[in-house]
């Protein structure tokens, strides 16, 4: 069995979704948005982030992480404010000896859509098919759930799993 | 007694140094760098950071933290890179509730040396001069320092400290 936990992490809000892969089948496990309060500065709202994170890894205990990578279109102010959310959740990943594996926008869109440039409401609709989930219908969790997918079926099918190693783009 | 804790975050190395203020008098406290090994993957290796900079919190109980901000220079890679060890530090920040300043790299210079644009050389000999130590030879832990003591003067001397709010270019 694996347990992939995506993450779709942003300056104010980080997604996360946990997916199964078990007997051949993709299965929902939860999802959800972590949301730090507005009002508190940002130490504290890294800190936060970082704590229910690492509540989440604690109990739901995936076998590795999946998130997206190269960012390159941001500005530097953007990149370095979604950096430091990132820093902390793949901090996270180390504290708990979880693996990562980063896969850009468009592989992502690609493995779930079979296209690149996919729409977010046809890889939205794909997500939940895939999932055989309505239960995720209320909150916007699925690019952190498309990216755990993404990864299973790099891990599944074409036997090309992306481990981050120190030589690539974003060694993770 | 105000111990300020200043860091310099890095993609691959992290310096800090701690600078005490009491009875109108700047004194060096310690000071070094949070190197961990490149061979590891960034996930471990922001956790090791994470775990060094916790300890030297936990050992030297700093009043607060100091940091250089406003890397708009940087591309987008290189912003984001900087930005996962800025997040683990601000996180560590928000976990030990250390209020965070932050200050320009030119405020830094123009506080230590009067001279925004000052050559690395000049700042390192004014705060071994401020610090009247040379204990901090060995190590480049200048940058660390200098934003230690900027924060001290601008506490000080101008009562303008920077306090990081959320309306701020920044906001730690």
């Amino acid at each position: 069995m694996i347990r992939v936990l995506g993450i779709d992490p942003g300056t104010r809000v980080t997604g996360y979704g946990v997916v199964d892969y078990r007997d051949r089948g993709l299965s929902y496990v939860c999802g959800g948005l972590i949301r730090p309060p507005q009002k508190r500065v940002l130490s504290k709202r890294l800190y936060i982030l970082s704590e229910e994170l690492s509540n989440i890894i604690e109990e739901y205990r995936p076998t590795c992480m999946a998130v997206e990578g190269l960012y390159l279109a941001l500005n530097a102010r953007s990149a370095m404010m979604l950096g430091h959310a990132r820093g902390v959740v793949l901090m996270n990943a180390g504290r708990f000896g979880l693996e990562v594996f980063e896969y850009s926008p468009s592989t992502v869109k690609q493995s779930i859509t079979g296209y690149g440039r996919a729409p977010k409401e046809q890889v939205r609709g794909m997500v939940k098919r895939l999932l055989k989930s309505d239960v995720i219908d209320g909150l916007d969790v699925t690019d952190a759930l498309a990216v755990a997918i993404c990864h299973i079926h790099h891990l599944t099918y074409s036997g090309k799993p992306r481990p981050a190693s120190p030589g690539s783009s974003f060694p993770l």
